[in-house]
């Protein structure tokens, strides 16, 4: 027989009664039962029930046995009465008598209970993740993460892309974020850098012919912490394609995440990627107050400034003598009460507004009614109108919010969020897709007006040379994201591979020729050397399991995560040099004050 | 049409004759035949030829590409004559006449070509890598890279295993190599490692229950350049399994391994894994004078002692009555001529060895003969003794090496290796596997006289608690490595899961429990919380695609190398700081003098 087992945890059944057998595996739970001993025995597959009594052996060994000690027993099948089949349990039919035991590793008393999902302290999980992690939910979101990234690869080996590494020990990256740096040894006073993405890499991969590339890349930014996101490396699906437009990169990727969502969604609805909606940036803002939409929910909020311009309303009708300003109504089907309308107002003053003006419609016996503080102020015509544009009637409501847009649209993208959940309207079994188009090249700092980068400094203009002669910032990008249910998961852009545009592109904003050759010089010069046109996306990895899996802290879907202060409590990083590292590194820590 | 293609430059045929396509690719190569420019356009796939004339409404166009342009044609597919059909090529029965003609990315003047195989220093190809990975044996080894590491991971998951990532931005490993470091910004004067291997969290991964671990696991070392190694980072198959024994993770590995030789072998043969010998370290060391033995050549040396004690070669006779000395043979089948045991001879000096003596046997007329200046000194009894201890004959040679082994033990195992490609012994139509078993726990520092870990101090002694406590020279461990063709394919061991043998282990090596606990602790503590017998191996990716590319640089099959002063000329990394950034992290560089 086999040193350590015959069969795993998962695998007897009634087809094995009355045969000897080895396990191995975990003491999950003991009970005693009137001198008779059951222990669930658990490894990776499953648990079987397995039972000692006096008669046995081992028995004195046995009851010296405890949680999460791993053992090895011998013993013999036998079939459970019928009353105690535990129908739930593969190997509920039957139960292991144990013969022999042998102790593979004691386990002294636990800070953190395997058994159950007690909740703990995450510092004391991370501190202790080799007991956390054999605990049910943690198990299954590992083999989660596992066979996601493996049914990825698949579909991307089946659409005929190469996975190509990529190095990590490199040059500083322009990706926006913060470096991390590796000091050189063999050239003291030089650094590495860790990159942020693979992007300039992927790009020179295009250059260099290969066609079409992808990679589930290890990326690395030195951010502070955030509750969703990793402090220091996460992982992203990265791809890249040649002779591409943006359609190809969308009718690509589609089916791939469409693909996964249908695998691992658990039966909840994924839209067709045939329907996925492209929706414009500047439409999204307007329509979802976000460049990342939860598209379950129905509510798309509507410019009414028409309607409240010269109005009773004096706030509104003054804000909009001043320019670029609008009123912007939130519609709220079934939200039609007073009560619920106040709740959303309370919300809003949190959320750090003066409030929200709302119109709600009740039916008053002879017909509709409009009320709240808004439509008294406007008159009924005016009520009526905005009414019709929304589509609203009775038992619905209306929020509005006024100014420049750049000024309440967050809140009103969260605001739409709120509604939907509070009423209820979100279909909290789908994943809803929608690809956003035409992102803006440039942004303008409101504080010291100059122009940069809206999104990442790669993009190809939506007119080429041409575009980038006028007003920067009306030129739109080939530059994309995917959003799904409030999230982004994928982004991307087809490439500025023409080194004259890339030039001009970074002129507009700012950074000079020198400053191009000297931060990209890698991509501006290979762009010289017969470049085709490229595009690809990145998506990220972390985020789509954590969708799947069903839980908002990054921290579920990651053996060994830092902690949110960038620590490792398991193996004790980051940690102290030695003083021979340091000199090696020629290197000195600035004493801290 | 598309934008850019109708068909990849490979997809054309006779059945395409007739219809306008559109094709993209490079210039592979421009040919004027009397008015006629011929331009093969080369992508990803392959080469199609493309013609235009005169009567071409872009001939003008035409005339102006270059060599590694990229360019977008349409055009009339066109059979081509039968004589001009070059069945090499798949889409050799056809050309296109070129009708219009985009440039999607011109080229400069070419610091090197791509058509053809012409050499180029390795700068000038790192420097411009775009333009290298574009010819033919770059995009084949890059390819053949891509496919090896997807068959590994389509095997790994047929065998049951899941692939976890485990942190690339962590504490300091344990390997024995220098770390990579990386300064933390968070917590000023602390630094992160780079893992040299994932180590350390494959085995917490087997103690948090995971059964069967695998990933493509970039690992890092901070070690001084060499040909066939990566001076930054490179990759390995790294598995771990748990309640296995040694023989299981043969039999889980050597299928896998056998299996991608066998698929991208191009047709050689593989040694079939259930034949794969186990070669004891002590025999390995003894017949091959190495722990990677290069079994396709049939020459294994033997300890000739007994036959030169107390002979008339007085060198000998004088060194056996030194302790520890042997003589040794290398027995040279087919190598019995006096000029080339002479060249054998001049060789072994070139080594640094006063010469190597030998004996050869020829056919006299009347009979075998033995030649040479040692069967003189001994007479023909010994001689004729050697010569049926080795079973030579006519026509055959021997070599001899004497000393304590360890002084000649390396020179011996590569005359082994010139002997057999010397004489033609070798098949180079194969790939000849075996594994080294028994590895000693310990080995003692000649100079110091300390005692050290030998492999690395994961592993479990052989005999457990009970070995420690005798000679520790004695100790063997389970530990293994697979050689193939004379390179080290493969490393592993089942590894030391109790923390009381980990301590005495490490006692015997020097190291105090507080030492354990601080450079190990996250290990060390696990093993205290009920730890399985677990057990694996890592297996050099970048080494076995190079073998199967039939390279020995290993920057043949890497994409973005670091050059051997581990400097990447394109990227241009390392690089100086900002001051910034050295502030950020509370570093100062000390000055060079």
């Amino acid at each position: 027989m086999h040193a350590y087992r015959s069969h795993t945890c998962a695998d007897l059944t009634k087809d094995n009664v009355g045969e000897t057998v080895r396990l191995s595996g975990w003491v999950h739970r003991i009970r005693d039962h009137g001198g008779i001993l059951f222990i669930d025995l658990r490894d990776h597959y499953g648990t079987t029930q397995v039972l000692c009594d006096p008669d046995s052996p081992v028995f004195a060994q046995v009851e010296k046995v405890r949680a999460e000690w791993c053992i090895r027993i011998d013993g013999t099948v036998k079939a459970r009465a019928p009353e105690l089949v535990n129908a739930k349990l593969p190997t509920g039919e039957v139960e292991v008598f144990v013969r022999d035991l042998e102790v593979l590793g004691q386990a002294q008393e636990l800070p953190l209970m395997v058994f159950g999902e007690q909740e703990y302290p995450e510092e004391t999980r991370l501190k202790y993740r080799y007991l956390d992690l054999r605990r049910e939910t943690m198990q299954r979101n590992m083999v989660l993460r596992s066979d996601v990234v493996a049914s990825v690869r698949q579909r991307m080996w089946g659409k005929g892309f190469k996975e190509f590494q990529t190095p990590i020990i490199t040059a500083s990256s322009p990706e926006g974020a913060r470096d991390f740096l590796v000091p050189s040894r063999l050239h003291p006073g030089k650094f590495y850098a860790l990159p942020q993405a693979p992007q300039q890499f992927k790009q020179l991969i295009m250059v260099s012919g290969y066609d079409k590339y992808f990679q589930i890349a290890p990326c690395f930014r030195d951010e502070d912490p955030r509750a969703d996101r990793s402090p220091t490396d996460f992982y992203q699906l990265d791809m890249e394609m040649s002779f591409v437009t943006q359609q190809d990169v969308f009718d690509t990727i589609s089916p791939v995440i469409a693909g996964v969502f249908e695998e691992f969604g658990g039966g909840k609805a994924v839209d067709d990627p045939a329907s996925w909606p492209q929706i414009p940036y500047k439409d999204a803002a307007l329509k979802y107050g976000t460049d990342k939409p939860d598209l379950r929910n129905p509510i798309e909020m509507q410019d009414v400034s028409e309607h409240f311009r010269g109005s009773g309303f004096a706030i509104f009708a003054k804000l909009l003598e001043q320019d670029g300003t609008e009123i912007r109504a939130i519609p709220a089907p079934t939200g039609g009460s007073r009560k619920f309308c106040d709740r959303m107002n309370s919300w809003a003053q949190k959320e750090g507004l003066p409030g929200m003006g709302y119109i709600f419609w009740r039916d008053q016996g002879e017909g509709m009614e409009a009320a709240g503080p808004l439509a008294k102020n406007i008159g009924p015509e005016r009520t009526e109108a905005i009414r019709q544009q929304l589509g609203l009637g009775v038992g619905d409501a209306a929020f509005f919010l006024g100014g420049k847009p750049a000024s309440f649209q967050k809140v009103a993208g969260r605001a739409r969020d709120v509604l939907g959940h509070e009423l209820g309207l979100i279909d909290e079994n789908r994943f809803a897709f929608a690809w956003i188009v035409d992102f803006p090249i440039y942004e303008k700092d409101e504080e010291t007006g100059e122009i940069d980068f809206e999104h990442n400094p790669f993009s190809m203009p939506q007119g080429g040379m041409d575009a980038l002669q006028g007003d920067p910032l009306a030129v739109k990008g080939f530059q994309y994201d995917l959003a799904c249910n409030g999230y982004e998961l994928v982004s991307g852009a087809i490439r500025n591979h023409k080194p004259e545009v890339m030039l001009k592109a970074f002129e507009i904003a700012g950074y000079g020729e020198d400053e191009v050759k000297n931060r990209f010089g890698a991509l501006y010069n290979a762009f010289h050397y017969g470049a085709p046109p490229h595009g690809g996306c990145a998506a990220g990895i972390d985020r789509i399991v954590m969708l799947l899996a069903g839980t908002s802290n990054i921290r579920e879907v990651i053996m060994f995560p830092m902690n949110q202060r960038a620590e490792d409590l398991m193996m004790n990083a980051p940690s102290d040099p030695s003083t021979d590292q340091l000199m090696e590194l020629s290197l000195r820590v600035i004493p801290q004050e």
